[in-house]
């Protein structure tokens, strides 16, 4: 049995104290400054506003002015900060992690741009710390992919998914520490190709989407008939271009076609936010008005098309742009206000 | 313009039509000894009873009695029967076939065990016409795979499939010959994987449907929270399955990530009635049941699972039962009474 610190009550953060609790650990739940009205239901002992779930009583909630106390001898901590939060939070936990060395486990995804180009996020966190004490830390914190809705997790439905780091080790110990029977945990090598596929599958995710607004459009209803046809061309596309930016930013391309590649990207389709923003935009809502009927999620696939637009357009792009016609439509669409029109005829061979 | 011949009116072959109508071509569609109904119902210019579209006035349909007939002088013969109607249509076409050799493009899916092991339905077919005129000949038929569901074909929804054949020429040919602003074709020289892919799918969707059955006998809702985490660790798993079984079957395990592999997989969870089929399997009820709640549709799950039942029993298996644990549970659960208990932990490495 460890101790553990949670940071961040979103929905990712809150839902992974459930296994951790489960398999016995003490679970401390530590809100960012976005979070207080979470923890003030939290420990109220009223359900996550967004995940509807309360959590077990052992689970202790903490404000963000209680953080200091709260990562005091916990054995290891757990980032659930979005990809947005990673810069707060080496800031705020740069001087108790260079104090005392714990391990990090974190639940974001994303990819930044930096001047060294792309990295994924759990450099881009070893790097915002070693800026904030001003030195070099070799942190290796351990990064958690592939296909997991939070909302499930919450609610214990089986979910198998990928513990990454440059420290093998300390991912295996990590899994070790949270598997539970409805929470499987496979540790994988491939550190870049892991985390580059759980930021794309956002943007594809997108793309899929599209294809049940077209429908809707088109005065279809949902069912066996609608168009399948289409979100699995563009999904196939989708495990291709993965396949070629993981290659291209130096992970396995074979990693795209597993659990961190296709899984998640075929839940995202089935159970997230990014395929029914898709489907707005399908329908011909431009990309304004479907932000605003989202009601305020957080849209990663946007983030994360805008730091691939930027990318590709500089002199070091990792691809060029006719390399991955998908994903040059979806940034077109999804930034740049094009209406949908796949380029399927572009579309590499299979 | 070319004249073609498409034997098999069932939702597949009807559906084809529409392309080559489409694209210029004089079709003639020919029913089999189990079509009497439909193309009656289609000389009667009444909608086909399984896809519930009408045909252009200019396809020509019919019975089979008259296939000799509507044979002679076409360019092209398109197979569309069900791969247990393989050997009959081998039997049916072979004079025709031998006296004027033609072109053929199968739209069949599915997996032969014969003497020489596992053959793909391309193969077998060949090797059926070699039975049938007692000699051997090269005819290099031309397979139709990739994500493809026949409903939303008939109704023009952008569809992209894979060629695939012995003699790239003739599937090129083909595709040239077919290809519509909606259809697009890809022509793949992986003959062997690009079959075993399109086989495999319907076992592997059964699998990935038993998660929403499971979630409907634990009471759950249709929704964005439901069992998606499950169904995305299945799908990963059975590219991965996929992958390992086409490469020992001598294919090229990339296939399995793409429109072939992936892609068929998605489009036959979302759209398939094997989906439906593992959906009443994963709510306990057994497969005799089952099968009598799908009305008679043809399930190809069953089909090929007991074709790779038999195949893995054999000496020279191509895998062994403990390289494939989800296809062995899947035929545990498809052929053998098991219940639904997926082994997550026994899923390879992503």
């Amino acid at each position: 049995m460890a101790s553990v610190a949670v940071v961040g009550a979103g929905m990712m953060g809150t839902a992974f104290c459930v296994p951790c609790a489960d398999a016995g650990h003490e679970v401390r739940l530590v809100g960012t400054p976005l979070d207080a009205a979470i923890i003030d239901a939290l420990k109220a002992g009223r359900a996550h506003p967004g995940l509807g779930v309360s959590l077990a009583a052992s689970v202790q909630c903490f404000d963000v002015e209680q953080l200091g106390s709260a990562l005091a001898s916990v054995d290891a901590v757990v980032l659930g900060v979005s990809s947005a939060g990673i810069e707060w939070a080496a800031r705020a936990l740069a001087s108790a992690l260079s104090e005392a060395p714990r391990p990090v486990l974190m639940l974001s995804k994303g990819l930044e741009l930096g001047a060294r180009g792309l990295s994924v996020l759990t450099d881009a966190f070893e790097h915002g710390i070693e800026q904030a004490v001003g030195s070099r830390r070799a942190m290796h914190p351990v990064s958690v992919c592939g296909p997991c809705i939070a909302g499930e997790l919450a609610r214990r439905v089986p979910t198998q998914v990928v513990f990454t780091g440059r420290q093998p080790e300390v991912a295996r110990r990590f899994a070790e520490w949270v598997g539970t029977p409805y929470y499987h945990v496979r540790v994988q090598a491939d550190v870049v190709g892991v985390q580059v596929c759980a930021a794309l599958k956002n943007a594809f995710a997108l793309g899929v989407g599209l294809a049940s607004g077209l429908h809707e459009s088109a005065g279809g209803e949902r069912g066996s008939v609608a168009m399948h046809n289409y979100e699995a061309a563009v999904f196939a596309q989708a495990v291709l271009e993965m396949q070629l930016l993981v290659a291209r930013l130096g992970g396995e391309p074979a990693t795209a076609a597993g659990l961190a590649g296709s899984g998640d990207l075929m839940v995202t389709c089935n159970g997230g936010r990014t395929g029914r923003f898709g489907a707005l935009l399908g329908r011909g809502i431009g990309t304004g008005e479907a932000i605003r009927r989202m009601q305020g999620a957080t849209l990663e696939c946007l983030e994360v098309l805008a730091v691939l637009d930027r990318a590709l357009s500089q002199r070091e792009a990792p691809v060029r742009r006719d390399e991955v016609p998908l994903l040059s439509h979806l940034i077109a669409i999804g930034l740049h206000g094009a209406a949908p029109d796949m380029p399927f005829g572009a579309f590499a061979r299979p």
